[in-house]
Formats: structure tokens, sequence, C-alpha cells
């Protein structure tokens, strides 16, 4: 695989058992004053991604949250508020708290409205960061559901023949179940790469491909600069106007729309870092035709996706979410690897804020 | 602009009015049997298209859907019929005729169900093209409203680390009205490009760039063959894993899901050419916050995006939907530019078919 550079290996990391990751996040959060269920709810979706290897929204950003708590970035303990709600429809305030705690209610309260009405909608606006968006979706799996999620920020993208950022990475994350296959989970930011994996390579030390990233000037970069600004951006999933950047940015503009002009929250240049605005869906299947038949097509199809053959110098063909429930799988088994910087980090973070160690 | 090779221009191209061509494609469908009501509505979004510059989708698609009536490829008169339904939610069968007639149902009823309870959604199976699917967002529109449409296709496009062709071109559109500006107008296939230019770049002759199109070994093609077939796939947006092949690729399996799996129509590899499965949603913005306040923070970000400094070599940023507002009001004026061959054609099929002569 092309982006294996990126990955953790035995010797770049430690395991740590996921329970045990659980809590260490939990006792963070509590240590700032997060209220229990809050913590709890931010703690699971956190995990989550840890176990299936969406290491950039993993556990370890619970030190950030927690210095973001302290400094008063985040409103904490906060107030989720109904603005305005309709059978199938609701706008709510995140309260400039925690993300995760406003985007999970977004998607149980669109559950709750589908299983009545069909469908259920959410905007959320005065958020931060809501971790894997593909969470969200995978809530309306677990009740035989489809789910979409979106979240919308701060400006790293820039529009197609633009020169500037002007849109986050507005990612979008649509989940359907399966019977016997594994559920489809789609988690995509609408740039070529999501930003945590011009991290990641930061951190690693390794230079990004042509593509990811350019220069004002339309120069690729090899190596990103650590802040964001005007002289350089991400490119739109497509890079150029020949191979589709139009659609890349198009997809991030309708991110923007649903989530902060809906909402009224703000569209990416109105945004500042740290601040997302959120949008969620259900759909209930089984009003449309029966579940069963909907999850034995979905098997069908699935396989038959398997079942075409690879490019030369590949393997096998993928569904999204394939190695995402199978990192889950091995991770569930060995415990999920941490950069050993990254494990230090949560420990002294722990230990800063006199809370129990359970790593 | 980039994709210039594929425009029409005054040398290779004649000028039709646009309500001539409406005429005389309602001509043509009547001539083969078309109800009245299916063929205006049919004629009314191959002329918007027409006017929009989506020159593919557009006016000269009549001659093939005569021929696929004439067949018995599509029943007509057909019968749209309501399989399932609840509050927010329809599945329709499009009775294997028209598309046009079913999607343009579908989108009324998302309509008239958002308007009662915030979001409509309507799937409809036994369907056939639909031609450009921005004109359903684009209805949802015109009632203040946000709308979606997306449909599916028989295989064109391999999925990502794939050699052979599984999913349709499968395209997205979304809409969102705004004050001042045009509105926000999205329709993109999941491909680098959509089938059509392909098909307009064999027309006039010329060479597809790299990215667009691959052998089954994974060989670029320059000139790609005129039937489908497992030796050759169009490539899903971002065309390398590395530059998100897996996104193009999940969104088009979105697609399959919510149009063929949703509503039992049947997933890309499950469909013969020709056939195309439909989904279509709206969701009423005055349900989540004052319309008017909506559409002037629409007019904020189109603003926005149009002030981003443009990259080396162009002159500015576009807002989706910007080239089709400016060609539908230089064609509203100047008519509709037409290849001679296209021309020639809709005239001769409407002699064939013994019906009047408006262009």
């Amino acid at each position: 695989m092309a982006l294996d550079f990126l990955k953790f290996t035995d010797e770049n990391s430690v395991r740590v058992p996921a329970p045990d990751l659980h809590r260490q996040v939990v006792a963070i959060l509590r240590g700032v004053g997060t209220p229990e269920e809050h913590a709890e709810v931010t703690a699971k979706i956190l995990t989550k991604a840890s176990l299936m290897a969406v290491d950039s929204h993993g556990v370890g950003n619970a030190v950030r949250y927690s210095r973001s708590i302290e400094s008063g970035e985040y409103t904490v303990p906060q107030t989720v508020e109904t603005i305005s709600e309709s059978d199938t429809t609701a706008l709510i305030s995140c309260g400039n708290g925690l993300g995760f705690v406003a985007a999970h209610q977004a998607m149980e309260t669109s559950i709750a409205k589908a299983k009545k009405h069909g469908t259920g909608m959410v905007t959320v606006r005065d958020g931060h960061h809501i971790g894997m968006v593909g969470y969200y979706p995978f809530m309306a799996i677990e009740e035989d559901m489809l789910g979409m999620a979106i979240t919308s920020a701060s400006p790293a993208m820039r529009p197609a023949l633009g020169a500037a950022p002007r849109l986050g990475t507005n990612p979008i994350a649509f989940g359907a179940p399966a019977g016997e296959e594994k559920p489809f989970l789609l988690d995509m930011a609408t740039t070529t790469v999501a930003s945590g994996k011009l991290g990641l390579a930061k951190r690693l030390g390794v230079p990004i491909p042509e593509g990811w990233a350019v220069t004002a000037e339309g120069q690729p970069l090899v190596h990103p600069p650590d802040a964001r600004g005007d002289h350089w951006s991400q490119n739109p999933l497509g890079n150029t106007r020949e191979q589709g950047a139009h659609k890349g940015y198009g997809l991030a503009v309708m991110v923007d729309i649903l989530a902060g002009v809906l909402s009224g929250g703000g569209f990416g240049s109105q945004l500042s870092g740290g601040e997302n605005m959120t949008w969620t869906m259900a759909i209930d299947i089984s009003k449309f035709r029966p579940l069963e038949d909907f999850k034995s097509m979905m098997d069908d199809m699935i396989r038959t996706l398997h079942n075409t053959p690879a490019e030369p110098g590949e393997d096998r063909v993928l569904v999204a979410g394939d190695p995402e429930w199978e990192a889950e799988a091995e991770r569930l088994d060995k415990g999920i690897p941490m950069h050993p910087t990254q494990y230090d980090e949560m420990r002294s973070r722990a230990q800063e804020l006199g809370v129990e160690l359970f790593i």
C-alpha cells in the first residue's frame, strides 16, 4: 500500500490495552472539570478511533482537549441547547464545549427522529473537534440505519484554481449495515488527504508526496510548515482542474453549507482554528424496504467489489471500512499502538493533573 | 481553462433557440408514443441542461431515448408506482420508462414531504437515464430548499486498486439557494470526469489526458474504445491510492447504496447498460433557521470564495454553478450551440418519425 510509510510499526510504538486508554482519557478530562457523562462519551469515540487505526483522531488528542478546556477555549461544563426543532430536524448549539458531546447527541437525535418519521437530521453550531467523523454513521449502523455525518473547520484547503486556503478539510462520512459482511463505512476528508496525515508525516520525519499541499505560488510542498496561513494550502481531492479539483472543492463547500451555513455557525473562512460545525443524518432503511433484503444485497455488493481483479502490484480490492475493521480486530487482541512521545505525553499530562494513571 | 478543447466554438456548431429545441424534443418523444406530460417534463430537463452547457446531457439525447422507446428497451407509456411510503420517505418504481419522469416526481415528492416534515427523501428503482443530475436539486432551490440527487449506472469505473469496472460514474448533485448571488449547484461524476466527456473528446477527435481512463493492465488510455468492457475503466476521482482514489470510489459506492441497494433496483454490477437508479432529497431550510439569514450567509460565503486569489495562470476562482449560470445567460440570448452532426441527427429523426420540424 502506498501509504505504508505513515503506519505505526512495532519498532516505533508501544501497545496499550483499549480499556486502559479509555480510562486514562476519562481521567484526564475529568481532571479539568469535564462532567462524567461528557468525558465518557468523548473517551468512547476517541478509543474507537484508536482501535480502528484512525490514529490522527485517537486517544492521544485527549491531552490537547484538556489544555483547551483549561485555557477556557472550550467551555466546560457545556450546555447543549436546542435552538430549533421539527419532526425530522433540529439545530443545536454545542455551547462551545467538547464537540463530541453535541455531535453524539446530534446523531442520537437523528436516529430517534428517523425511527419515528423515516429520516432525521441535526446541524450543530458553536462546536469544536468531533474526532473521527465515521464514528457517527457507525452509531446509525448499530441501529440498522444508514448514517451520514460531516464536519467543517477553519481554512486549510484552497478552492480549485485558488492560491490560498478558504475551506477546512471538511470530511464526509457515510455508513450502511450489511448482513454477513462488515458494514460499509466511508470516512474521507475532501482534501487529497486528511490534515492529520501531514502531521503524522512530520512526526515520522518523512516527506509528503506531490499533490497533497502547495505554496501560494502553486509549487508542491514536501515539508509543510507547522502553522496554517495564506502562504500554503492543502489541495482539494482531484488536485488539478483537469483531474477534478473542482469536485473535492465543491464537496467541501457542500459540507460548509450543511454544517456551517444551515446551522448559522459560519462557513470556513469565518471559523477560527479549533472551531468545527457538524451535520448528522440517519435514514431508517425499513421504511423503504425489508431490512433483511437490503442487507443481503449489501453482502452481494461487497463480495462483488472484493472479487474485482486487483491492479498490477496490488493483492486485493478493499471496501470502505475494511482496513478499520481489520485494525480493530487486531488491536482489540494486541492493544493499541502508540508513538512513545504520545504515550509519554498522556502519562505526564495525567500526572500534571494529579489524576490516576491507567497506562 | 484546461478543458477548453472540449468546448463548442462558433466554428464547430450551429445556434438554435432553446424554445425550438424544447418543441423538437417533445415532438420526437411524442412521435414514439410518449404521453404529452412525460414528453414535456423530459424536454424541460434536457433543454435546461443544454442551456447550462451540460451538452453531454442535453437535447441531442432525445434521439437515443426515442430509439430506446421504439426498441422496447424503455416501457412507454410508463406507470410510475409507489412501492412504499412514510412521512418523509418513498420508494417508487420508474416502470422501466423514461428516467426523467420518475426522477422529477421523486424530487417533487421530496419537496412536498420536506415542506410538511422538514426533510423528504425518495429512492427510485426500475429506471433509466435522468439526464443532468443537477436539475433535481435545482427544483429544490426554486422552492428555497436544499436539494440533493444522485444516480447510479452500470459499470464504467474501477474500484480503487481494481483492474476492471464495477461501478457507474455515479454522479452526485447538491444545490443551495443564495440571496443576491447565484445559487450553489454542484453536479459531479465520482469518476475524474463524466463519461460524456470521453464521448465528446471522441466526437471532436482529441486525445484524453492521462488519469481519466486506464487499461486492465493499468496503462493510461489516450483514445478510449467505443464499447465498455472489462478491458478498460474510467478512474475514480483521485486516480491513485496516494491521491485519494478510494474517496471517489467510496462516494460511488455510497451512490449505489442510496440509489440501488436502498431501492432494491440493484447495485452497479447488477445493472445493464442504460439502467439507472436514483435518489433525491429535499431539506426545508426554514425549519432550521430564518431563510433570509441563511441566504445572506450564503452570499457572504460565495463572495469570499470568489475573492480568493487565483493560482498562477488563472483569472479567477469559481463557485459550483458559475459556469452553468453564465452559459445559460449567454445561450438564452444567442441560442444553444449544437454540433452539426447532432443537429442533423435530430432533424432526420424527426423526419423519420414524420413529426413537425421546429429546428
